[in-house]
């Protein structure tokens, strides 16, 4: 059957379900105590004034809600950034599906991806980046069959981070 | 002798001297035919009521000015991201010296690092991050020298770009 969703901007009182989401990833990443990130600090950092982030919300209707009752079960988490090469440009920091709602190779995933790229389209940007683990081969393969390439193999780019006490000391200046 | 110098904030008169130095920085990074960026969009992508960028310029007093004549003589290019992991990060895009003001290992490329990260620290970011590309051996021991790490070996991220005729597909959703 297909399934029933719809993608809808977050506003700030998703920030619970996005803090979740952003949990479960992780933990498919494996990397879930690397994640700092709280509700509250989502609902600041996404939500005030100057936001830093943009993001959209997968919803599914009431009686298709998850076994834990959820109906908020996917998110992409993005924001513009700017290549002095081609100008504004979207990046994706994040797309989330909850398991028992992914569809190989399209439903809720694909759809969040291209409303990332129609938002980013409608800004002006050009291109649409984003960052995925190495053994995350099975999202590669959707990745790539949606036009996307590896920069990083490609161009030889790495990319490099200064943060903890080494992003303190070099602030000092 | 020491360098004489000043850096503050770029201002929409420094389009000029930006786009002259971004060239500069693709020649050198052998990638000149990938510019599509004129001055004219830099004073709009970055200098109206929505800046998709912020910029540093780095300025020698009239005496010292370069053999062209020009006394703006490098730049920081940057904006802010945010990691779902860890909140708000500073992400810089550009950094460029021209090749007569370069000391190894200080001097005006290192001044502009660390005043990248103090406004990302002001702005409450914990991270500063950044791409190079891999021949750049070069500059990649100035940046370790500085408590930046490779994201790309260390944890097998890879970065994934949808751009052109692929875009406007994945945009037409």
């Amino acid at each position: 059957r297909a399934m029933q969703y719809s993608i809808r901007e977050a506003t700030s009182e998703d920030c619970k379900d996005i803090a979740r989401m952003i949990m479960e990833l992780a933990s498919y990443e494996k990397m879930s105590d690397q994640v700092k990130i709280t509700q509250e600090v989502l609902e600041t950092d996404g939500f005030s004034n100057h936001p830093f982030f943009k993001c959209l919300i997968a919803e599914v209707p009431e009686e298709h809600k998850s076994k834990e009752g959820h109906s908020k079960v996917g998110y992409a988490l993005y924001f513009y950034t700017y290549s002095t090469w081609k100008g504004r440009a979207v990046y994706m920091e994040d797309l989330y599906v909850m398991p028992e709602y992914r569809v190989a190779g399209k439903g809720l995933g694909c759809a969040l991806m291209r409303r990332v790229a129609q938002e980013g389209k409608v800004a002006g940007c050009s291109q649409l980046n984003f960052a995925l683990l190495d053994w995350n081969t099975g999202s590669r393969d959707f990745y790539v069959s949606q036009g996307c390439w590896d920069i990083t193999d490609s161009l030889g780019y790495h990319f490099m981070r200064c943060e903890g006490s080494a992003f303190e000391l070099l602030a000092q200046g």
